[in-house]
């Protein structure tokens, strides 16, 4: 490991990064003629194994600037070496990642069961191949409509009964996670809840797959230090979802971080997918940016669909008709092919019950050369 | 009520509109030559009372683009009309609100009992009547010192017997909502957690007085929005805190939104302290911060201290030495006299036990004329 | 035109309104049950045409909230009656909007004739169809390479004249717009210079379409008022340029506003291109920066490049190299057929001079499904 | 000089960084066992002065990521060595710096001259000794109101003739310079001319001080870069203005950066003053804002102030009142009596023309004992 110190950093400070070196198992040594950059190698037979909490150890430290180079201490959703595979994240028939991407759509919240059953099978047979719904939806005021909580949850697991569609809810609670997860086939945190991390302490001792929506006022470095304590906890599948932040401008509802998208490709082995829907807050430029969340690098889309907008209880003005959730599929499964990635859809059975995941087919070879 | 609705109304959208006015006893009336504005009347007999969850009804629906004015129907966070009093929240010694400011000054976590004892009496001695201290710590790596939790918290305890300062400390989740309050006398929600509803509703439930940060990428309405949810419960001691949201540049680590404290003073009856340390980042401007945000109208600050800032283990940058806290005191009694207003600090007793809060002198006459 | 007034209008400000409603030649009539609507009716015989300079005359006044309607007076920017063709606009073989999208590509500065030109070469025979080059440079200081001037000017000459491929360079001067435009075939307006609005009063009195910037802090309602100054003075040709605006994390330089582009699309008849490079501020994402602008509705890009990245006086982290160029250009071409544009490139002529616009090839039947 | 090379530098950038040294007249030495960190020493004999232009020099080039120490060169804003005093900008009676704080006041735009006497005989009573107003106006649409350019100039220059008030007005135009200097006694740059750099060069030339407002988009690094223009040019006279930055909030039109304020108060030796009139953006907050500008460290205050706010074309929802400014003046007072710092106002003589400065009371022992 290699600390940048202070230049002007105090006798105390310097002890004290000499007792944590000692205590952890380092030799320091100072390099430079001013002597502000540190060194530190494993002591012979220091324990093993020297994992993030020790460069977290001399992070927090008082006059250690930056650390320089972390040896091969990793956190764990960093890009692994060359020649390592992307995680690829499956949930219900969905994959997201290594070459794949998926689609999840669905109403923002739960309301009523026949007409999410209509949602859920108009959806799927566009291309979609997770439901999207809320039982629990965090609002800003106490008073608008807080979702069904666990009759929202019910009416989720008859949906992926009759529709063979996995489903993908949101938690708000830790003492929820229990319950939400036997109802998600991908458990859900939303935007407001990405630094929760007695919850997300919580998703990380779950087995089944976590959706993480990043904070509209998260850097990425938050929303990766938040992917990790999933990930630190043991549970490896983790798909980040980028939305939009906030912005000064009231052209849309938050601004798409398309530059996060192709920066978190390139950065950790987890999936990346975007969800236009809250980026945009308008229905009339979803389609348009979730193209450009895609073409970004993102494996997948989540979007809110409504096979009537106008009939809403809340953010109904950012919903897509049917039509448009199809020629966003279309999209989808062109852009798809220019990169040489495929959009898994579930094959349509009679009873969707033992769907399969489908490819689109496979790119052109004119097209495969401009990937 | 008086509620905008789009021009483009479908008429589906509008029968929704109908259907929800006389479910819950309002005759609607649409006024203008385009009938894009829906006066809603109170129906004789309707059932009592028309409140925040009316408004919430309209506003959710499609078709309705603003409420216009909302009669008396008033969320609890609102200043209250003409004569009526501001909410003064008390806890331990201290006093916000009503003409009254205090002051809450610590470590940012709690390590080492000695220490949390040393640098009680400290700023008590300098003018704190409450002391803040992390036992739970919000870390964005899960490797980095998370607080000691509960033994945190008996370390908290053990030091307000021992000084008579009461305590102001963090909650996370939920389920520590029992202990913490067991410990504080004023119950902190960090920024990161301003939105966590789950979290706002146990604290709804409490009878302790609680300090709500603001979320560092959270509007003003979302903020008072959260704060609703705990008046919503029955709680009706808030303490508003505003600590500098993100912004562009890095000379600061926030931006302390002084505009915000300024209309807040205005907008609610609720009392607004600030909080310099986490605003600044830096120490050698937390004084200036504290300084400005009191002056704007904060009822009180919320300071970062450490008798040695070197050592600690989180946020050591920005915590301010004991000299420096003791400046910033002085600052502020000043400018509470400027406004007529007092800083409420504790009496100086041999044990600290028995201290009744003491104020500042009152403002001369020459300086009384200039608020 | 229907304004809405505030419900406090004051009786001084409400003649005010009428005052000038009267000397505009306009009946007011206030409207509703409070009268906070007033309509404007042309008087018969009032001097005709009511202009954007009336709205903005009762829209400066006190007392008035918004103006609701503004009837048939548009502002020259606005997107035409349905039916209306977009703007094209053409600039040597180049050509923006209307389904066709070209692409600007060269170094971040001129800084010799002979590198320059081998570029021009490189990036012509790669699918540019305009060279960009800055010979007046915007730099943060005073003491930073502030380009060659006219001399710069006087190289890009040459290499035009030496390849056919026409000019892209900026102006930050109203005394050099001559200067400028006599070696520019698209005079450039830096972000910077968004809101210079003696320079743009200049470049409405002039002949040569503009490429204009949106300021990094501009709103997209600023972006378009400074596009009208050009279109006022009466140049009708305007490309926008969407490059990224502030935001608080540092993973990318800017966050390009994808949902503007979208949003512009539809707002505007004038095209908007995209800058990918100021966006991502590193050239590992400039290409996938690029393809999302595109994507997004974006009539084209304006990328640097440069055969030697590493070698820049200024922004070099972020010039792409050749081949990456060759790999963004063949994206763009198949991202246009995606959506039945056009990519227009150059004729390779052996000398260059004589060379028309090429198209890409049409659309196959599959893809244009997809659209 | 000390440079922090990238460890990735390619033998091409190395041979740049050392070709470059040569030139200037360095010696340069790798220090560190992975040498990435250059040392630059002036070589015997080499062409002095090593400015500001030699380090722009170095940073503009590939594969130096950072000027680690400049050793003794020094931009002409910053803080001048320990014991060297603070610029003091004077114009006609007031002072800026230095322990001297004066208030600007007037109307937005300059409209009527009978009315701009009236504003200035009452601000000027109340205690500003410089008198604000725009003769030529940067507005977002080219239809509103501009100003009324030489017209207007001519009316500052009578009223200041008739009050003896020293006028504070905007230049926008290079080609404008001269003429507006023959006007003003302190010329103003906006928010949206901070970045012009052809007028910041103009205005370096000049004998009068400047009044450099910071773009609302501007990072501090920006805002300073944009001062040290007017300096290099041989203008040592810069007041430099805070007026809020670009928020993602409404509460306010801006977010006013008390932290920065602080900062430049101890990073430049240039006085800087606040405007929170453009800041608040709603005139029942100035005061408020304005108060925590000056605590926070400014030496002044820019403030818009009408008789009749509700009559003004432009901006009129952000001018306050005359009685609501005397109160504000009367705040100024007392803050800069805690601080030891004095409020200059003009003498009031019968016809104003022999005006000399006022200081606002020496601190009384209690006060002066907070600061």
């Amino acid at each position: 490991m290699l600390l940048r110190l202070s230049r002007q950093i105090a006798p105390a400070e310097l002890r004290a990064v000499e007792a944590v070196a000692e205590e952890l198992g380092y030799a320091l040594t100072r390099l430079g003629e001013r002597g502000d950059v540190a060194e530190l190698a494993r002591l012979p037979g220091s324990r093993p194994p020297a994992g993030p909490a020790h460069v977290a150890a001399f992070a927090d430290l008082s006059g250690v600037v930056e650390i320089l180079d972390r040896g091969d201490v990793r956190e764990l959703w960093r890009a692994r070496p060359d020649g390592a595979a992307s995680t690829v994240v499956e949930a219900a028939g969905a994959r997201f990642g290594g070459g794949s991407a998926s689609i999840i759509a669905g109403p923002c919240a739960v309301e009523d069961e026949a007409r999410l059953l209509e949602v859920a099978q108009a959806v799927r047979s566009r291309g979609a191949s997770l439901l999207r719904g809320g039982a629990f939806k965090p609002r800003t005021s106490p008073y608008s409509f807080q979702g069904l909580g666990r009759e929202g949850l019910e009416m989720l697991r008859n949906v992926r009964e009759a529709t063979g569609l996995g489903i993908v809810t949101e938690v708000l609670d830790p003492r929820d996670v229990e319950a939400v997860a036997d109802a998600a086939d991908l458990v859900q945190v939303g935007a407001r809840s990405m630094a929760n991390y007695a919850l997300l302490k919580e998703l990380g001792e779950l087995r089944q797959p976590v959706l993480l929506k990043r904070g509209f006022g998260a850097t990425v470095s938050e929303f990766l230090g938040a992917a990790e304590y999933v990930l630190a906890g043991g549970n490896e599948s983790v798909v980040l979802c980028e939305r939009g932040v906030r912005g000064f401008d009231r052209v849309t509802r938050n601004l798409l971080d398309v530059g996060a998208i192709a920066h978190l490709a390139g950065a950790t082995h987890l999936p990346v997918i975007t969800d236009p829907s809250h980026a945009a807050g308008r229905a009339d430029l979803v389609r348009a940016i979730g193209r450009a969340g895609l073409i970004a690098g993102a494996d997948g889309l989540m979007v809110e669909v409504h096979p009537a907008p106008a009939e809403v209880h809340s953010d109904g003005q950012q919903a897509i008709g049917l039509d448009e959730f199809g020629a966003l599929v279309r999209d989808a499964e062109a852009l798809c092919v220019l990169d040489d990635r495929r959009l898994v859809t579930l094959d349509e059975t009679p009873d969707g019950a033992s769907s399969r995941p489908s490819m689109s087919p496979l790119p052109t070879a004119h097209l495969r050369g401009t990937a």
